[in-house]
């Protein structure tokens, strides 16, 4: 059976890899700094709904350390500003054309890594998590944890897919191979454009009229490149009986992982590859997308500042977009 | 008049700096470590087949020290896998809806920095030069150093082409504005495709068999992704009595900037970005590309190993490529 080498241990690699290895898989970790000095010492906790879980699985500090093997299954667990480090990582490290699963948002990782390998599959994540501390982790979906779909990129599946899928809803996180993930991929990112939002404003509450502008910003965009995207009603339909978002005893949510990375000061923010690349396809095709692009800039100066989430008021934002 | 800002003062940011600096121009430089002072204890002599030539220019240690003005016109001149790192410090610096001008060989670049800025153009180089050592640039073309395409990304053209190329011409780089600059550098990279050749050879010599496999694997996946291309002789024609390589009084030429880069031990080359880039589309089209993917690979490695141009002998690569 082949390990899973896990590259970023957060909220997303670190739920998958408690999951995996608490299903019997072998899994291993790459991180850094106090997260790998903890979780070498006493292993990841995960809390959920259903129940707080330990495991204590080997972690290196780089995949040169891992020592990477021909049937070795690399799942990019990191936010889209370090993918290229990683991927470069991994190069060094000897990787060759092992499968890497993009258990990423936004749609930029996947073309990132086929520069460099040829073996790119893209993993579509309902997965809400937070990376609280070193050595624990909170997911808030309930009865599943989380639900995947899974595929290779640009697109088509094989054997790595299934096996990855099957590993996956055995481990709790029913997962589906699709032949065209990019398509729910892409929907993925419109939902994601309000990460930012949330985060600015310290709180999702009345903020529809907002979300709705980004998202009709998407649309109108990929429309216009002519990129194929999952239905709206997809995501909403599949969680029924699955998957809600529920209290965790004892914990309060922080919010999106834009608002996790601003509240500890993380010094980046994905905002970049989610509103903008709304910004970017609407300058590439022609079609004005300034709610995308303001908040992108927003984003950025958010992080120079140094703020927190909540610095920002919804008049700040109804003025600049006209709203 | 607006400043030019030239952020990597290498090659051909040094050139062209010099070159506009001596015709009359603002310029600015950015530039790092000991280019940087040699730069402003003493300025920057371009060398050609001309005669030499020395400017002495402001130079800063970053966009933000430079001081960004909202008149600025900015050349980026820094390799690809340096690129993301200069628009990030770009941002941070101020920067908003300037004209970006991409003076890189490659294709990337340009989309690289629409995600950040809406004003994006890119510049086709023909134009051979050397960073010889801090302080000094070696330009083989004469009688003109060089020739240039300008335009819009991803097209169109505006009038800060016409004034980059008025600019450019005036100081001896004549410069066409187009409105498909990318067709010219898409078939600029298919020249490209052979700069990993010649250092990894330490030589040009009889590698015609070679540079034609990894062109026609380039043609063929611009094909596969229905990429307009500049025709082949284009070049050849524009060069007639304008610009012929020739020698420099003294100085016996590395070779390409790949095999500069190697020489110098810079620890990368942009290889990842021109027979990568052939991979890459091959990857996302379909369309097999294994000489231009191995030696994407094979530069990597060369990288790796602290290795001088010539250390791959032909039989090695005729090996690889089955020829």
């Amino acid at each position: 059976m082949s390990r899973f080498v896990i590259l970023g241990v957060g909220a997303i690699g670190g739920t998958v890899a408690t999951l995996l290895s608490n299903a019997g898989k072998e899994v291993l970790g790459i991180a850094r700094g106090r997260q790998l000095e903890i979780l070498r010492e006493g292993g990841l906790t995960l809390r959920t709904p259903m129940g707080s879980q330990h495991a204590h699985f080997p972690v290196a500090a780089s995949p040169q350390e891992a020592g990477l093997r021909p049937d070795d299954v690399i799942l990019l667990c990191v936010k889209t500003q370090h993918t290229e480090a990683a991927l470069l990582q991994l190069r060094e490290a000897g990787m060759t054309d092992q499968p890497l699963f993009c258990l990423q948002n936004g749609v930029a990782n996947e073309r990132l890594a086929l520069r460099y390998f040829p073996n790119v599959h893209g993993v579509t994540l309902i997965l809400p998590a937070d990376f609280v501390s070193a050595g624990e982790v909170v997911a808030y979906g309930a009865p599943c944890t989380g639900l995947l779909d899974i595929g290779r990129f640009p697109g088509g599946t094989d054997e790595a897919d299934v096996a990855l899928a099957e590993a996956l809803t055995q481990a709790g996180l029913p997962s589906e191979v699709r032949g065209d993930v990019m398509a729910s991929k892409y929907r993925k990112l419109l939902v994601n454009l309000g990460n930012i939002v949330g985060a600015a404003l310290g709180s999702d509450e009345g903020t529809e009229e907002i979300l709705a502008k980004l998202k009709a910003e998407g649309e109108a965009v990929m429309a216009a490149a002519g990129i194929a995207v999952d239905p709206a009603d997809r995501d909403a339909k599949r969680r029924v009986g699955k998957m809600k978002i529920s209290e965790v005893p004892g914990v309060t949510r922080v919010g999106s992982s834009t608002a996790q990375s601003l509240a500890r000061g993380a010094g980046s923010v994905e905002t970049d590859y989610l509103n903008g690349e709304i910004a970017l396809l609407g300058r590439l095709h022609g079609v004005p997308t300034p709610a995308n692009a303001w908040f992108t800039d927003l984003a950025a100066r958010l992080v120079r500042e140094g703020a927190a989430p909540g610095a920002v008021s919804k008049a700040d934002i109804a003025k600049a977009l006209g709203l």
